[in-house]
């Protein structure tokens, strides 16, 4: 079976110029078919800051009113997909640059309001395999932004680390895949003060064990979550690690 | 020979929900192969305004410093090119929104200080007339937002009118092409106050009769002169028309 890497990086690592150099550098290394997923840290929020938009975070997730999703798309998709889409090229990487809208990639459906509406925000509903997989097939990178849309012309802003884990179940029927979730941190930590205190495995039983102490909290939870229900979809491997770090076998190996 | 239609739609049109729409039903009647290359009008220079940065114009072109760079590349790349990709997504065209940089679709080379520095401006080089007619024939609909690479990881801010005729005359092999300049004029007008004054039929001899005589002049000219040159390099047919009136046989045709 074809070998699939899908990258997801964010946050600082693709805002600044060195860092994202160096990650696209490692990116470079990777051998096979491989998609990034990028998300777009702060500079969202500093933008709609300078542009007196409002940033309402509930839980750590953004409330995206109209303004936020325009503000989101502009850097996101815009600025930051475009950046890394250009020098990816001049790595000799070719790549292109997508939202779910485009080649209808990703449908999401807006998020049901229960006790909080989170606006244009996405939960993703399908992932069009047979066209990432013709790309991959024709040679392409996809660099893939988070933002999909609902195929009725509303744009919605998803989360990053979601729509990774998606495309990697929906195209675990084609390929055997490894999902590698970059972090700034070396991997999950058994300490978070301790930089060194990577777990080098976890597996279900261990990650239970870990969260009822809890040792593993706050937003590594979902992360994991997901990791876990990729696996039982059929992806391969799931590693987090640090970007300079991926190709190195290094960081927290996710087992079923 | 198949047949691709190449609309070019900028300014007000695309900024503007209710245009926008009316612009895409529109569109989306057109048969055949299409393409659709976009410009962003004023929302740049406003988002810089807003932000603080000052837009420098000579002779009706922008000067583009590394944060002008940004701002467009966010609206026209990110904002306008989504929005209108979902919103075709939502008239079941399976549109893809690209920059030149995606698939390598446009190189083109920073534009050379003479007298002005232009900043982040580039002149086409190159259009991939291969990857364009690839995604024609896989059904896709390419919408292309008016920033390029220059194939060392740099974006370029590149004139849409420019982009669309380039394209047209790198398709002119394989396709019998129409290339419609959408316009807020009804056409290339006699007189520029009477909006009924259309010139219904343009060709090189009389385009120099009217020059001469200064009836057409100012941003009409540098339009008029990529027209003639896309005819000489083989497009069939060029219309410069209003959006709502492009499929009516309206407007200005030029001819050889």
């Amino acid at each position: 079976m074809k070998h699939l890497t899908i990258v997801k990086v964010g946050g600082k690592i693709v805002e600044e110029p060195e860092s994202l150099k160096a990650l696209l550098k490692e990116f470079s290394l990777i051998a096979g078919y491989k998609i990034l997923v990028h998300g777009g840290g702060r500079s969202a929020t500093q933008f709609c800051e300078k542009l007196g938009i409002q940033t309402t975070m509930i839980d750590g997730r953004r409330v995206t009113d109209a303004e936020s999703l325009k503000v989101i798309t502009m850097v996101y998709a815009g600025w930051v997909n475009k950046t890394i889409v250009a020098q990816m090229q001049a790595l000799h990487i070719d790549a292109v640059g997508l939202t779910g809208a485009d080649m209808n990639l990703i449908l999401s459906a807006r998020r049901p309001v229960q006790k909080i509406d989170y606006g244009y925000v996405g939960d993703v509903k399908e992932v069009n395999a047979p066209v990432l997989a013709e790309l991959l097939e024709q040679g392409y990178v996809p660099v893939i932004a988070p933002v999909t849309h609902d195929g009725e012309g509303q744009l919605l802003n998803t989360n990053a680390d979601t729509i990774a884990g998606e495309i990697a179940k929906a195209l675990a029927f084609d390929f055997n895949i490894r999902l590698i979730y970059c972090f700034e941190k070396r991997g999950v930590l058994l300490d978070e003060n301790d930089d060194d205190s990577v777990i080098p495995l976890l597996d279900k039983e261990l990650f239970e064990k870990y969260k009822a102490e809890g040792i593993i909290q706050g937003g590594m939870l979902p992360k994991l979550e997901n990791a876990f229900q990729a696996l039982a979809a059929g992806v391969q491997e799931i590693i987090i690690s640090r970007a300079s770090e991926m190709n190195a076998g290094k960081g927290t190996f996710i087992k079923n």
